[in-house]
């Protein structure tokens, strides 16, 4: 699998429309979700999938140069619905199809049913016309991060859930992830970020900006219970090698201030039985470590807060030869992810695969 | 636009589903179309759009080198709702998207509503990111073909029906026909099969096979309703004169004996209110022209009739590099129309438009 930041032929994404995920019937999601794409549109191709009801709405609303088609889902998190791709040595792209259990399967899923979701991934290759790899493995793209050369890092809080792959031991896991994924070496860090839905996606928490070098979400508050967690992940990043062997550069990105759901925002949400409820007052899993790196540009979250210009500017540090770019985006926060999470790179397939190599940040 | 027989990029087709065209619960017409699929798809790439509800059911009958896609629409004519390609001096593919009015609008439409079919065109343009002209003229595929070099053979059955477009005169038609496909000269044939339901189409009565050839359907029992027509038909193309002067040369392709709806066939069907019915004992409008020109063979209707292998002998006689292939097709002829009606070809496009006037058959 290569990483995130070689170069891709284009960009995933769902158009959001669930009204017990998005308020007010989707329409501020969707507004967010089409500026995520619009900035990603500036560095390499999007293709939005749409249900159909919601087709030409989202053509509508969506800049020309996005392309729309139908790809029905039962909520917006390509990242995690869908196919993950990899590139073999002949330089040929194909996709991962993960088993999707919706976060956790009938014990604890977000959502009920999940059927459409679970298509997702196929459908993409389908129109792709890209070979897949059916994976005997609950997984999501979230739950992890590769740095291209064979390292991946991980959570256990997430793989290691009784949720989601009960059956198999570590060592098993380990290895479905070294047979589907093309890695060597992973680095388990232990939570991911507090109150984050997902049971600790590391795309919250911490992501591989180049070989060697990670990014990790941070508080300096230590009353704040994020601040464990950050301290544990960092501690578990020191000790950690890569697969070449070498010690990981750690960068911290402060996290913005702790955030809750207003009245005003839970009560655009319908009222359902069949996916988890978000009341008011509950702890948004802010991290300015859910962007998504495009060809030659990174797109990360803004929430309105301080910390959101040094956030910038660590990444701008991070990417010189990117451009960074901030979307605001408590609306996809609102609905339990972001950036990342709403994304899914296709990487460029070459006949060269040596040009294949080169970042494009 | 390019003739039939130039180069295709590949085939697209719709799944057959809605249970008051297709009986019982559209699978016998299922199996049909897998069968022309999968003929189609041992000369070209065939695309095929689904609705939702059967993707999973599509994709599992279909064979794996057909790509499935989800495409809404309200029936499988793809000919006349989907996009009609042409092809510019640079090699350039482009679709033109005509209005569509379900073959007569809310006076003699076929179904209602036609929504889903309105936006097929625009939906296999945006998969294939290729630009669209959105034509101000109620036309389906069907009703007309080009010969590729300029000339397009049409009903004024069909293209003058006042359910089509009232306000327009003939002049006006023909400069719309120009305008968006390319084409010089239009020869007018008068009508087209007799109860054929979509009010004449050329595509089940008369078709080019090369610049200034054409094969005609015909009968040789004069006190069938269709000898008439074929006759008259016949009289005007060997008046005719095409784009570049030249009398036509007719081939006759004799129907297959006369065939109605059994009892059996239409108690198969739903009994709705938002759909023509289709009772016991009504002619079929059966005809072999209308088949399938791929890359290098020819997909043709088979009725289990005396005619049938006569047609494919002629066919083989009018095609001497292709494969002729029949499918028996009498339950796609059931719901209204046969191959030529649920295919439509996407030409290739190329660097140098001179290979795109090559021809496979």
């Amino acid at each position: 699998m290569p990483a995130e930041w070689q170069p891709h032929a284009g960009c995933w994404m769902l158009w959001p429309e669930r009204r017990d995920t998005w308020r007010n019937g989707g329409k501020p999601a969707q507004q967010a979700f089409v500026e995520v794409a619009r900035e990603i549109s500036r560095f390499e191709p999007v293709t939005m999938g749409v249900n159909p009801e919601q087709f030409r709405n989202a053509r509508a609303l969506l800049p020309p140069q996005i392309r729309v088609l139908e790809l029905s889902s039962n909520d917006a998190w390509i990242r995690d619905s869908g196919a993950t791709f990899v590139v073999n040595d002949a330089g040929e792209v194909r996709g991962v199809d993960w088993i999707f259990n919706a976060w956790g399967g009938l014990e604890k899923m977000m959502y009920f049913p999940w059927d459409l979701d679970e298509q997702v991934a196929p459908k993409m290759l389908e129109i792709e016309a890209l070979d897949r790899y059916r994976a005997p493995l609950v997984l999501e793209g979230g739950s992890f991060h590769v740095d291209g050369e064979g390292t991946l890092i991980t959570t256990e809080q997430c793989l290691l859930h009784p949720n989601r792959n009960p059956t198999l031991s570590r060592a098993e896991i380990e290895q479905r992830l070294r047979d589907y994924l093309g890695i060597k070496h992973i680095i388990w860090l232990k939570r991911g970020v507090f109150e984050d839905e997902t049971d600790g996606h590391v795309d919250n928490l911490c992501c591989f900006v180049r070989p060697g070098v990670v990014a990790l979400t941070w508080t300096d508050d230590r009353k704040d219970p994020q601040y464990e967690r950050s301290a544990e992940a960092y501690d578990r990043l020191r000790s950690a090698r890569d697969v070449k062997g070498r010690r990981l550069e750690i960068h911290k990105i402060h996290q913005p201030e702790p955030m809750y759901m207003t009245g005003e925002e839970a009560a655009g949400l319908d009222i359902v039985d069949t996916a988890i409820s978000r009341p008011e007052g509950e702890r948004l899993a802010g991290s300015y470590i859910n962007f998504y790196i495009a060809n030659g540009g990174v797109v990360a979250p803004q929430f309105d807060d301080p910390h959101d210009r040094p956030a910038l500017q660590t990444l701008a540090d991070l990417f010189p030869n990117a451009q960074i770019i901030g979307v605001y985006a408590r609306e996809i926060l609102l609905g339990g992810g972001n950036i990342h999470c709403i994304t899914q790179q296709q990487p460029a397939g070459s006949d060269n695969p040596q040009a294949l190599e080169r970042s494009y940040v």
